[in-house]
């Protein structure tokens, strides 16, 4: 069975002499690497010392599928808070969640925002909902950025993106308004993405890119990710988008690209501080030609490396070098590939908690 | 796109000359079909006279994935009545239900089934164990079994299988006893199988087995299936079961039922009378080459016949010609192989209802 399949850790990368990842991979630089019989000892950042398996028979370990936990727990991380939230309401749906300090900043604006509380911020009293004048996308789109705009200004939504996300109660819906990304958490409404794991068959073995993400990078440098990904903005279909990332992130060509299926979605909630992510990302595979080099456009990506699916999966398992979110799209990736499979106790527990986040 | 891919539908299989399957697929005997422009006018028992789609470019559907949800409203039908029924409670988890009717057969047995409640059978009033001197699996396992022979004489638990069912609070956990698979749904306590799709790649285009049951099976006979499914019993890995009825069911040789690959897993509950369902299948796919021909061994299929996905996508959508529950097993191939796709509305929604059941 696959998933059960002995796990060879090569020290040499087989198939191209970019700069190699394995070191960063494992958490540690190669002159930390104290091979131990049939095991490595390494050190894996916050995990402290941990061995990592390379025996050479199958072995069934109690709590294989621990290692994997983690990343759930970090992508949902602080949902206990949600209480603090005032449920945002628009057209009797409630699209999201807005702290009462972010919330005080918003009652300056009483001709956008309709607070009904007592007035008290108190902890989850009341709802939020826009003005009842406000009454098409375009209406509700134009007020909201404008009073974002000035909050901006103020630095009270840092990271602005120019990129408008959809406010919906389902994905594919009406279109209830748009909102600034950078503005997304503070309002809790739903954001989307597409995230794409490429992966090659050599010699009946799948193998997966891994990409290294820029050290200048503003959020998570120099941490592993799939292939591809990108946020779903609107007024361009998740495979359109998906396509123009390939091309940005990873010099796919369309033609290439346009191969990747769709292949199911995973989800979280995160509050921290004043903002509730709630993401959903719909995942994607793209088998590759072996002899295809991605390499990246934007200056987001540091370097590429094509890796054994075991030896994702036991980096996955075993430390956080992993974009949180990114890697559940690989332990998702891993479900669909056997990799992971029923006969690991614990199985559909962690399956079902890769979509822990309402999915709509 | 996949999804978007235009459907043709050719009126002779193009793989091989066993029985053709194809009228009994559209629901209606070949005199029934009418070719109107580019659409197939045929009648789908149940649903009425619809019209299949057989256009030769791209159409988006507003209502387009509304086909598929038939199948999860049937294998979730009558759970608005859960509250009529008793928890089943073991070592502090509640591991079943029981219905009041049937619990009042049980109570002839106080030194196995200890009922807290007031007597009265009243709906959904106090909870049923097992007598507390009852410790081991294998006591447990003996004296519910013996409970069970008597029913079953007084022809009150039919269909006596001889398969001994897992009964656990979560899926490779700790069994607490082991319960005759025809008394599982009286019991409410949860069901395990593994289903398989098998499919061959044939010119770039993804096509699947699909297998008529038998017409003398004693559940849905006629209907359709996907390749291969099995309940999962005490006592063998999920991955040994399925390739025993790869072999069983459509003489797959082991060494090709070996690579099929675990995908993930749906579920649902289900009540009908006394007897409540709640079953999770464990899906597999298997990439079969295109010159192997499936045949049955045990009688319970009458024909296979190898079908373009689409084609099969479409069956699915527009009638009720496949038996439910593999039905799901056939949509969740659909969402992972990109057939159905985020840029459909109501996809996410769909995606989650596919593991209705608590998944545990």
């Amino acid at each position: 069975m696959a998933g059960m399949a002995a796990m060879t850790m090569p020290c040499v990368s087989r198939f191209f002499a970019s700069p190699c990842l394995r070191p960063a991979l494992r958490g540690h630089s190669a002159g930390d690497c104290i091979r131990v019989g049939n095991s490595i000892k390494h050190r894996v950042p916050k995990l402290g010392v941990r061995t990592m398996r390379a025996q050479a028979s199958p072995r069934v370990v109690e709590d294989e599928l621990q290692g994997y936990w983690q990343h759930v727990h970090i992508c949902n991380a602080g949902r206990e808070r949600q209480v603090e939230f005032l449920p945002f309401v628009l057209e009797d749906s409630k699209i999201g969640y807005i702290h009462p300090r972010f919330l005080k900043h918003l009652r300056r604006f009483p001709e956008v925002f309709t607070v009904n509380d007592d007035g008290t911020n108190g902890m989850s009293q009341g709802w939020v909902t826009l003005h009842e004048l406000l009454r098409s996308p375009r209406e509700r789109t134009d007020a909201v950025e404008s009073v974002l705009r000035t909050l901006e200004m103020e630095g009270l939504v840092p990271g602005w993106r120019n990129e408008h996300y959809p406010v919906v109660t389902s994905f594919g819906g009406r279109l209830l308004f748009t909102l600034e990304r950078a503005a997304v958490p503070f309002f809790g409404t739903r954001a989307y993405g597409v995230h794409m794991n490429g992966y090659v068959q050599v010699d009946g073995e799948k193998h997966l890119w891994v990409a290294k993400r820029s050290a200048t990078k503003q959020t998570y440098p120099g941490m592993l990710d799939h292939l591809v990904a990108g946020g779903q903005s609107v007024g361009i279909s998740c495979k359109e988008n998906l396509i123009k990332e390939c091309d940005e992130e990873a010099a796919i060509p369309a033609a290439l690209a346009t191969r990747a299926i769709s292949v199911g979605a995973v989800s979280y909630e995160q509050i921290k501080g004043e903002a509730f992510k709630r993401d959903v990302l719909f995942c994607y595979d793209l088998e590759l030609p072996a002899d295809f080099q991605p390499s990246n456009k934007d200056g987001e990506v540091e370097s590429f490396e094509l890796l054994p699916v075991n030896e994702v999966a036991e980096v996955i398992r075993t430390s956080q070098r992993y974009k949180p979110n990114c890697a559940l799209v690989v332990i998702d990736f891993l479900f669909r590939h056997g990799i992971i499979h029923p006969d690991q106790p614990g199985y559909l527990h962690l399956l079902q908690n890769l979509r822990s986040g309402e999915c709509q």
